[in-house]
């Protein structure tokens, strides 16, 4: 089976990447837009420079309406808008989409599988964990700035044959984004909502960097707390995180992980400065909707997000 | 017994109102300062403008060390400086100052009294609560830009007859500072803590009015917890509060206090903003404090006095 006929659902930064390095590595890749771009996106060739190379394509086509979809043939559906978008995103195309056409989520955060696997069926759901940053420079134009680890892709409750996942990151890697498989991708991706939780909010309404956050005892307390609240509501829900315990995963976020992104300001930060909306509620208001699902206190992951939604609306205002 | 030799120790926006309107009235004052100001206060009359009137006076003397004033005979010492200040004033002065001089503490917060009790004797300590706001224009200029209501000055535990609180209320009075004594001083100063407590710190992180805060769910939220917490702590300590419950004060708060100052931005975002020292120990800091002295949990008080206190290194960084 191949994975050649790829539609990117979202043509924001990360989506970019995705459809201008599979398009010029010969797949036929199609782009899924809000109308409003349709003409400019339509004009010239869409462009990536940064970490993963620099290249342009004119993609085979693109479309603005779901029913557009129902006659075109699709091995892979690349998910990329953000979190709060991701339920509207799979309700609009639910209908218009093959039977055999494999959705993969690229989004941040918990709950993008969950909700997926409520309108779909789970043979069709990949998930990914993906670790490099791209920036918008303008519409059409990605700059990816910063490249964590291969993106891992796969199936959290193994109900897709090993095979096609190696064959989509088969195709990944042929197009210059670096791709593995595993079946661990769940905890995986768990691993950088923790990271992420810790970070990016905290860096958001202190309007400062990754190496600022981890060099001070007041906000290091505060990053423990929200790590040490992620733990236990991971744990009384049973999922499976790489660590033992929150002891175990902090050392590696203090010795292993902040350093080299120590100069970092978190995307939320910029979300933020620009008035748009964050991805809070796949992060720290994840955390404390699962928590009250269990009935545990997480004071400060929801004080956090509190904070955040409060940022966003005075922002709007 | 008169009280018409008076020193304002600190010529911050506060003191220069209390030594302007005080000699303007014809009353013998003097100021103590820092070093570096002495040259530029000596050199022109002080002066005020704004809701108390617009003056100007030159002090009958300047002091910039404690040992100057072992040969000024005083009655009154009013302690204008900030409450992080306050313990360092009274130290630096307590040997020089005469055996019956009263002071009077200007500050914000919880803690003053508490501090100025160790040092010197409790009939001599005067606690007041001052709700009107004024802002340094320049050192030496101050205005006078919002009026709460009258100040209120007590002895909290009855230590000092109400004729002399009574006369000094008079000499403030004739000075066109409006005053009252209570014997309820201590709660009235409560009041303005929970106000500030709630207010304070999340104006100055979301950088965002009174107004604003009142008006929104989330930042609601977080404050009733705030208060909420305030009112624990008070009940665990047996400090009386003008309230019955946080219920009863939250109802007050939202209705009678916020309405008229929702324009507002609080002090404290004026401070971060300026790069200055927060008086966030004597306010939400000292929630905690008194919580941890009570085994007590305070996570939305200690939450907003980390970020503060973030906020403070990482600025002044």
């Amino acid at each position: 089976m191949n994975f050649n006929k790829i539609l990117i659902f979202g043509l924001g930064a990360l989506g970019t990447v995705f459809a201008v390095s599979l398009k010029f590595s010969g797949n036929r890749v199609y782009g899924f837009i809000k109308d409003e771009y349709l003409p400019l996106l339509r004009s010239k060739p869409l462009k990536i420079k940064g970490l993963l190379g620099e290249k342009e394509a004119f993609l085979d086509d693109l479309f603005t309406k779901p029913e557009e979809l129902k006659n075109v043939e699709l091995d892979l559906i690349i998910l990329t808008v953000k979190a709060f978008d991701t339920e509207k995103a799979i309700l609009q195309i639910k209908d218009f989409i093959k039977p055999n056409t494999f959705l993969l989520l690229a989004q941040n955060g918990y709950g993008n599988y969950e909700i997926a696997t409520q309108i779909l069926k789970r043979d069709r759901i990949i998930l990914s964990r993906i670790i490099f940053g791209a920036r918008l420079i303008e519409p059409g134009f990605s700059e990816v700035t910063v490249f964590g680890d291969d993106v891992v892709i796969g199936q959290p409750e193994n109900t897709i044959p090993e095979s096609i996942l190696n064959e989509i990151a088969n195709t990944f890697n042929r197009a210059g984004i670096p791709t593995r498989v595993s079946n661990k991708v769940y905890s995986i991706l768990w691993d950088k909502i923790i990271y992420n939780c810790a970070l990016n909010p905290l860096g958001a309404i202190l309007e400062c960097s990754y190496g600022d956050l981890a060099s001070q005892e007041e906000t290091k307390s505060l990053m423990d707390k929200i790590i040490e609240e992620i733990f236990l509501v991971a744990e009384h829900h049973k999922i499976k995180l790489n660590w033992k315990d929150a002891e175990e995963y902090k050392n590696y976020f203090y010795k292993n992980l902040i350093p080299p992104t120590a100069k970092h300001y978190p995307s939320m930060y910029y979300d933020i400065k620009a008035n748009k909306k964050t991805e809070i509620d796949a992060l720290n208001g994840a955390i404390v909707k699962l928590a009250k699902e269990k009935n545990l206190n997480v004071p400060v992951n929801e004080f956090i997000t509190l904070l955040i939604k409060a940022k966003e609306n005075i922002h709007s205002k």
